[in-house]
C-alpha cells in the first residue's frame, strides 16, 4: 500500500474527495506548515512516503526511500531541480496555474493605482494634505505590453481587456494562440514594441535570458509615461537603473512586487522612490483564499491520473 | 445674430465643429479658467451673450442681459439653482454623462487597492519596511452594492461586472431595467442590502434624503470585511462615525473622495484612520483627457438642437 503524504490546506471536504480519489492509499494529513516554514513530520515519515503533496525542505527529502512523486503547491520548483535533491525516476509536478488569479489582480491593482496616482495621495493623507495630484491615466484603450503569456500574463492580459485595454503578449511561440491577448509577438522583439507600449508588465521567470532583461537602457526606450510592473522574478529589472530612472522622470512609476535582492536592503534608492509602488513579494502566496482551493484541485485530479496510470499535469524536468 | 461664449477647454477639431454646428451665431472662445477659477472674460462679452458654455460665476452671470442658455462643463449644477442666479426662462444644462469613466476608474482603483492592501504597504514602503500584511481580497464573485444607478453607477458597476463583481444597484425606480446590474431595489431597502455587501459603493447626489445616510448605525450594519466607497457627495457619510468604524475595526477599509467638510481639516480624525485611503475629490474633474472629449461632445450636441429648435438633453430645473 502506497503512502500519500499531505501537507496541503484542505477544507474538510478537499480532504474527503482525496480520501475518495485514492482509496488503495494510505493517506496521511499533516498540519499545513506556516508559509516559508517545512513542515512537521517524523523522518519515518518521509522515509516511508510514496507520494507528497506539499513543499519539503530539500532536507526532509534526503530522508525519503520510497519517494516516486512529489506535487508542490508552488509554481515554481527551483529547490528541487539541484542535481541529487530528487531521485531521476522521480516524478515531479508544480501548482502552475493556481496563482494566475491572485498575482494578476494584484498587478491590475498596483496598474490602476498608479494611473490614479494613489500612492501620492497616501503620501498626502499622512501628512495631512488636501491637495490634488493632477491628470490621471486610464485603462481603456491603453496599450498593454506582457511579457509571458502563461498562467500569470494570460490572466492579467483578461482583466486588462476586461477594462478596455489592447494587449500584446511576447513570447517562445508567437504563432500559438492565446486567448485575451490582441497580438503576440516572440520575445526577441521586445525592443521594437517598448517604445509603444503604455504599460510594461513582465511576468517572466528567471532565465539566463530574463535576468537585469530591464537595464538602463531598455528604461530609457520606455515611453515617459509609460508604466512598468514586475511580478515576474526580481532579477528580470535591474532595480538601481530603475531607482534612477524614476528619480529622473523618466516614467509615469513602477510597480515591482519582486526585487534583487528580497528583502530589499534598507539603504537601496528603490525605497525612497515617490512614483513606485513596493510590495514584498505578496501577489501570490497564500494570500486568496481562492488559491488554496486552486491547488488542491490541481493536485486531487493528478492523484486521480496518478493511480489511474495516467500523465500527471504539470510535469517538471529535474536532473 | 445671438452670440455663444464658449469658454470649454476645446481641441483644434471641436472648436471647427462647433463653429460649423451654428454658422449663424457669432462665437467666441475664451483661454480656459484653471479649474475652480472663474473664466477671464470682459463684462461686455456677457452682458450680450446668449449662450455661455462653460461655469461662469454667480457675480459673471448677474452681468448678463441676453441670456437665454448655459450649459455648463461640470455635471452638478448647484451653484446656479439658487433664486435669482438665473432668469425662469434662461436653460440651464449639465454635463452629467461625462464623467461616468473618470470617476468610476477612480472608484475601481480605490476598491482593488484597498482589497489587495495597497495602502499598508504604501505605509511600509515609507518605512523601509519589507512586511507581509496579510490576507488580500478578490474582485471576483464580490458582492458589489451601488446606490444610484446614474452615470457614476451605471459605469462603476460595468467595472466590477467586467472583473467577475455580482452588482445590486439601488435607485428610486428599480422597475427600470439598468445594464450592468445584476438586480435592482428600491433604495429605500438599502437596510435590508448592507448585510450582505462585499462593497458598498455610492454615488448619490445631495439631497435631504442622503445627508448622513450612512450613519454609526449602517456603518455597523455592515459586514466586518466590508469596504466602502464615496464617490457622491462627502455629506452622505457620517465622517466622525466613519472613522471611529475604522478605528474599532468595524470594516476591513473604506475610500473617500468626498468628505464633509472639503477640504477635511488638518485635526479631523479620518487623516490617521490606517484601512482608510483618502483622495481630494479628484475622481472626475479634468484628470483624464477623455473627459474634456465628453464635456464637449455634450455641449456641441446641445449647440446643434439649439438652433435646431430642439430639445436639450441635459435640462435641469432651477427657480
Amino acid at each position: 500500500m502506497e503512502m500519500i503524504l499531505n501537507f496541503l490546506p484542505l477544507t474538510q471536504q478537499e480532504q474527503a474527495a482525496f480520501l475518495a480519489a485514492a482509496p488503495e492509499a494510505s493517506q496521511v494529513f499533516l498540519p499545513v506548515p506556516a508559509l516559508g516554514s517545512p513542515v512537521e513530520a517524523e523522518a519515518a515519515q518521509f522515509s516511508e512516503a510514496a507520494v507528497i503533496l506539499g513543499c519539503p525542505s530539500v532536507q526532509q527529502l534526503s530522508g525519503c526511500r520510497k519517494l516516486k512523486w512529489l506535487q508542490t503547491w508552488s509554481a515554481g520548483v527551483d529547490p528541487y531541480l539541484a542535481p541529487g535533491v530528487l531521485d531521476k525516476d522521480t516524478l515531479l509536478t508544480s501548482a502552475v496555474g493556481a496563482y494566475g488569479q491572485s498575482v494578476s489582480e494584484h498587478m491590475l491593482a498596483c496598474m490602476l493605482a498608479l494611473m490614479k496616482r494613489l500612492p501620492a495621495y497616501r503620501d498626502r493623507q499622512r501628512g495631512r494634505v488636501w491637495e490634488d495630484a493632477g491628470r490621471a491615466k486610464s485603462p481603456a484603450l491603453a496599450r498593454v505590453l506582457i511579457l509571458g503569456t502563461g498562467d500569470l500574463g494570460g490572466h492579467f492580459a483578461a482583466l486588462c481587456k476586461a477594462l478596455g485595454a489592447y494587449t500584446v503578449g511576447l513570447n517562445r511561440h508567437p504563432d500559438s494562440p492565446r486567448e485575451h491577448f490582441d497580438e503576440l509577438d516572440h520575445i526577441s522583439r521586445l525592443d521594437k514594441w517598448l517604445p509603444w507600449a503604455d504599460v510594461v508588465a513582465s511576468t517572466l521567470p528567471e532565465t539566463p535570458e530574463t535576468i537585469r532583461l530591464f537595464d538602463a537602457e531598455r528604461l530609457e526606450a520606455m515611453r515617459r509615461d509609460a508604466i512598468l510592473i514586475n511580478a515576474g522574478r526580481g532579477s528580470g529589472v535591474d532595480c538601481v537603473a530603475l531607482a534612477a530612472a524614476l528619480r529622473a522622470g523618466k516614467l509615469w512609476g513602477a510597480a515591482l512586487d519582486v526585487t534583487e535582492p528580497e528583502p530589499l536592503p534598507a539603504a537601496h534608492p528603490l525605497w525612497a522612490c515617490d512614483n513606485l509602488l513596493l510590495t514584498p513579494h505578496v501577489a501570490g502566496s497564500d494570500h486568496l483564499p481562492q488559491t488554496a482551493r486552486n491547488v488542491a484541485a490541481i493536485a486531487l485530479e493528478n492523484v486521480r491520473r496518478y493511480f489511474a496510470g495516467e500523465k500527471l499535469r504539470n510535469l517538471m524536468a529535474h536532473s
